[in-house]
């Protein structure tokens, strides 16, 4: 503290919560965003941003951030894990952002933390049904177009986290999956995550090495191609075999 | 956005950064903590906290994590990583540590989010020789007492997020270990991180599993026991193993 220079302006900034919600819808990975409406030059823009907004005075962050994604998007009772703050002055670089911002919440804003909080779901009608009166909406991660502020930069580094946590806790990506899934299913959720091709047999291989991962007798029905066989995640199985 | 209530104040608040250093010194973890003098309803009080400071508008997070250990401990080029946002409003629920913080920056503080940064290193002449000049000292992690704001807390979540990381990357744990180490401080090491106690036989066998921890030709001198084998991490076995 000796060392603050008082001709220097000590940061006093704007807290924000941002949310990466993820979901798997069996074919895609994908991400909620939220409309966003603007004025720029006198132009009308719309774009699309992660559910986030400033925090209030006394509110702690993982209130916060439960707070913003239940008013912006529906959802509740999302486990939401935060993973990593934002607060580079570049973030507020684009003056579309600072002037869209300003407008919305009536103050002036110069620079803003962000604390960005990830959630991993399934995406599935119980689900949706949430969603239905907000304007919240499943964008795959490979249509993203330029977000506002620095979200596209806060998406990729959530997928990062995933795929690092993933590693040494393989459980989270079950969160990602339909109660019963089949092996193509797993399969596609695995390259999505890693970013690369595994290969069928092997993978088939790579499953049965999964102990938690408990075929069932049942299979898909009323599919044009070979039904394949579901499997279930073992949460009981998995705990024990880690511990 | 829409859902900001008009009447309820946003957080506007001080950003701080807060670095946890770990080392290791062959026996005990130790943290890296700084003195810390005030006065409250007249008496004047000795305590310590973490290097950490506010930072300054227009820094950035981990360049302020830099700077801040640099000004406070004398410690450059150690490899910071940043852990955890803390925001709870109960970190300046101290009267004592608002008054001492008030004094020192000499403006009014309410609230302060910090971003906290974790660094492992081992504790040797070459870093302490830096350290000199400063307020700074090692204490081991079991005889750290009440700290200023929430930095007890910080530092349980730092060693809660090493023993996390070190599950699925155990080389970080070789950053707290000299170039070369005996078996004894290995396991002593994974002791204090695991916080249990690993059998001396078994350990040496899971030693011998980890094909990037070599055995040296070297051994120990001038010691009163039976002078032990050094060892040393292999960083290119290591990332052959792993990748």
């Amino acid at each position: 503290m000796r060392n603050v220079k008082e001709d220097m302006l000590l940061a006093n900034n704007h807290i924000s919560v941002d949310c990466v919600v993820i979901g798997f819808d069996g074919e895609r990975l994908k991400a909620l965003l939220i409309k966003r409406v603007g004025e720029e030059e006198g132009e009308v823009f719309h774009d699309m941003k992660l559910p986030g907004s400033l925090i209030y005075r006394d509110e702690d962050l993982d209130e916060a951030a439960s707070r913003v994604l239940a008013e912006l998007t529906g959802l509740k009772n999302v486990h939401l894990m935060q993973f990593k703050a934002f607060g580079s002055k570049n973030r507020t670089k684009d003056p579309k952002d600072v002037h869209w911002l300003e407008r919305a919440m009536k103050l002036k804003v110069e620079s803003i933390v962000t604390i960005a909080y990830l959630a991993l779901v399934k995406i599935d009608r119980a689900l949706n049904r949430d969603l239905n009166d907000c304007q919240a909406c499943w964008v795959a991660l490979s249509d993203i177009k330029a977000l506002a502020f620095d979200h596209n930069l806060i998406i990729r580094e959530a997928i990062a986290y995933i795929r690092q946590y993933a590693e040494f806790n393989p459980s989270v990506l079950f969160d990602l999956l339909p109660r019963k899934f089949t092996a193509a299913q797993l399969r596609a959720l695995y390259e999505l995550v890693y970013g690369r091709q595994f290969d069928v047999r092997n993978f088939h291989k790579k499953i049965s090495m999964m102990e938690y991962v408990v075929p069932l007798e049942e299979k898909q029905q009323g599919v044009a191609h070979r039904a394949a066989r579901y499997y279930r995640f073992d949460k009981k199985i998995y705990n024990k075999i880690r511990r």
